[in-house]
């Protein structure tokens, strides 16, 4: 079928899971919306959070999306189980792909979570971890400081060492070997983290089980796009059209030239 | 005359200048509207902001408000002068008080601004400054992690002391006299910023200003309230209540009860 796939975030960090599908998915259309005028999500409530995605799906679902990806951490934590209820098309967030990754490669039980305060508050990384593998301890973490100082570029620096010590003490205290990057921010400091961990423990990054979980779904339900073809991938946002056709331009392995903006409150 | 004051802010920050409303103008009611929902504005295109404030004005006037004060240096710098074209009441903002006090202060004539991206890259401190003094030289410099530093209760740490060195290191260098703490958020951060600076250098906070110039505002109109009465206060916001009244309490000299949730998208 081919219908594109809707993708969203509160803003540009979803691009990481776009990447994701771009490699393992390379026919499929992608249309990309980031929330640029409300971001952040992590530290709002559910109920907006949930309102705010309600309005992105009724977006994207006038653009006859087949699936959609909902590539935020936050949203996926809050709103993704409240508004499967009532969605014609397959939704896939990236909370459970990165339980199941989680949990799987832990030999100690012991799994960090960082993530935003609402994703962390949520509960749900322990949630789903606890529901493949109920002997596994989770130690969740908000590190609030993380998506500015990746926003600030401050990603190899002293100042960030610094907060990775404070955020990451605790975790590295209970002897996590497994820690999910929970934030679509977060990869971006993979080095930082990965070097105050240490090698024993593993990074585990949901974009990359997202885009697969997306692949088994297509699968699964007869979506997958049938013909080998050159993807289109149109991308929109709510505000700062320049901003984020400049980070896009730096993540992803295409060049992004026409970014659409619209104004998602109405929908 | 007995409405109220309509004061507005992106978040909780604006409540430093209902502090000083309450110190210079104890009879006077406030109705306080924070947009917690889509907070914050600092690197928002003046387009949002200018949406989003007007929202919060229609809002306002539907609780009769006889002035509005902007409390947000953002909303203040981008959406002003294009708001106040259709206003039937006074409207105070805390660019062009801040920048008042900052022009008769200075001595050597050079004052630096500290704000958000939005309120440096308006250039509005400057244009204002230079309006009352065409000798003044003002260097602007966007502090995007003072807010999240703030609001991790990071003040005194040397994190914040060395993010205000590689923030401020070039206004001090041109030897600034004056500095405006041109974001609500910033005088929470006076004491590093001060020590850093040092004591010859002197802050400008503008709600202090902004207070006074509504007093003025008020008695030029007639719009003083007529009894000495005990005044009422009112709080909105459009996410997150509980939080809110937290931060509330913790910055004014009155207890905090009732926090009333509201949708501004529907203004």
């Amino acid at each position: 079928m081919d219908a594109p796939i809707g993708v969203f975030d509160s803003g540009v960090g979803g691009l990481t899971v776009v990447r994701e599908i771009m490699r393992q998915l390379p026919s499929e259309d992608v249309i990309y919306f980031g929330d640029t005028a409300r971001v952040p999500y992590g530290s709002k409530s559910k109920q907006t959070v949930l309102k705010y995605s309600k309005q992105i799906v009724r977006f994207l679902m006038t653009k006859k999306v087949k699936a959609i990806v909902v590539a935020c951490n936050t949203a996926s934590a809050l709103a993704l189980e409240d508004m499967r209820t009532d969605m014609e098309v397959p939704v896939v967030g990236v909370v459970r792909p990165g339980a199941k990754m989680a949990a799987e490669k832990s030999k100690t039980k012991s799994v960090g979570i960082i993530a935003t305060e609402g994703t962390v508050k949520s509960g749900i990384y322990t949630e789903y971890i606890r529901q493949i593998d109920s002997d596994v301890t989770v130690i969740g973490k908000a590190c609030p400081l993380f998506v500015p100082l990746v926003e600030e570029g401050l990603i190899e620096d002293r100042i960030t060492d610094d907060m990775v010590d404070r955020y990451l003490s605790e975790l590295k205290a209970y002897n996590v070997d497994v820690l999910v990057l929970g934030c679509t921010h977060y990869p971006l400091l993979a080095n930082p983290i990965q070097r105050y961990m240490g090698e024993n423990v593993t990074l585990v990054n949901p974009a990359y089980e997202t885009a697969k979980e997306l692949k088994n779904i297509l699968r699964e339900n007869g979506l997958v796009c049938s013909k080998d073809k050159s993807p289109v991938y149109d991308f929109y946002v709510s505000d700062g059209v320049d901003k984020f056709k400049s980070f896009a331009n730096s993540v992803l392995p295409i060049h992004v030239d026409g970014v659409n903006i619209i104004d998602i409150e109405s929908y």
